[in-house]
């Protein structure tokens, strides 16, 4: 089948590209906003985009028009923290991701504990075994007429790796971590189906 | 365990961010250079940015301070095509990582087939099942004193996806498509292990 992006509804290109583009990483994205109250949600347009400097690239949507809370809380503070989503704490991940009205927080309606960063204000999830502390070093506005997404770029300044998932202190054990992919629709995948290959010398 | 990336190796960084940052979808890029000779690399610090508009992201690092085939092809001709990797062309596309000489088209070297794409110069590589093919949009340059890294904006123009994995001609089954995603070091996975998790109402 042949698909012309430009023919298609909103919703149809969106589920073509959710299904298509898999497996995706999932960042729980953590912040607050100018008054210190906390946020958290899901995003999975997110990936690292480069080691040397450490950047990462979390894409923020809008919702009916407004920025999303991510997003201004980002940009507000100029800091979030993207905590690694495993198998363990994918109930809570998938509640955090509801429509909360903007007083509630998602820490709390998730089941999640928030537990202090060291060099920025958001807090990172305990439950989660990788928290990435960024800074906002940018962000990539996209869209049409009008922008409908931003691309938050995040320096990486500080990162927690619980030991049990490092046993060497240098690589991540990826059958320790259990770490959940996002797939399209609902449907998510373990990452337990692991193989190994080595890069070809030419 | 803490880690401050600026006090680590490049290559202790990159080796955290792709342990931690998983599993990633991997985009077997085609590009041609202004001569029309073909370029086939795949690429996994890759997601999709936007579906209004339809934007995703390839991050295509340096290699020994020269930027590399796919980024220079995209620049000079503004398109390239975005392949999904599939169990069935895992090992084709690790073959094609490999650094062959200039000269070299990983095409044959992997053994994977060309086929026209309708919109675009680049090839789509025929034994994938769904090929994006993309105009440049621009390239997000990062990096410190120096660029180190180009995330190549694709505009999507056209999408053809194989019949046999888009059963309700709207969504793509993940359980056909056999996706495969990119872990740390010279780890993959596979995407069988599915679950489903409705996004809750409040």
């Amino acid at each position: 089948m042949i698909f012309d992006p430009d023919d298609m509804t909103p919703q149809g290109r969106y589920f073509l590209m959710i299904g298509a583009i898999v497996p995706r990483p999932i960042a729980l994205v953590s912040t607050i906003n100018a008054d210190g109250k906390t946020n958290l949600a899901p995003f999975s347009f997110f990936n690292g985009l480069s080691s040397t400097p450490p950047i990462l690239g979390v894409s923020v949507g809008t919702k009916r028009g407004k920025i999303k809370d991510t997003w201004r809380n980002a940009e507000e503070t100029g800091e979030f923290v993207v905590n690694v989503v495993t198998e363990s704490i994918t109930d809570p991940m998938v509640q955090a991701s509801a429509d909360y009205p903007p007083e509630v927080s998602e820490f709390g309606a998730a089941g999640l504990t928030p537990i202090p960063s060291d060099l920025v204000a958001p807090p990172r999830v305990k439950e989660s075994p990788v928290h990435f502390e960024c800074r906002l070093e940018g962000i990539v506005e996209l869209g049409d007429e009008e922008v409908t997404t931003g691309l938050l770029l995040g320096r990486i300044v500080r990162i927690h790796v619980d030991d049990e998932i490092i046993p060497d202190g240098t690589h991540i054990d990826p059958v320790r971590l259990k770490a959940v992919g996002r797939m399209g629709r609902h449907w998510y995948s373990r990452t337990r189906e692991l193989f190994e290959k080595e890069r070809p010398e030419v």
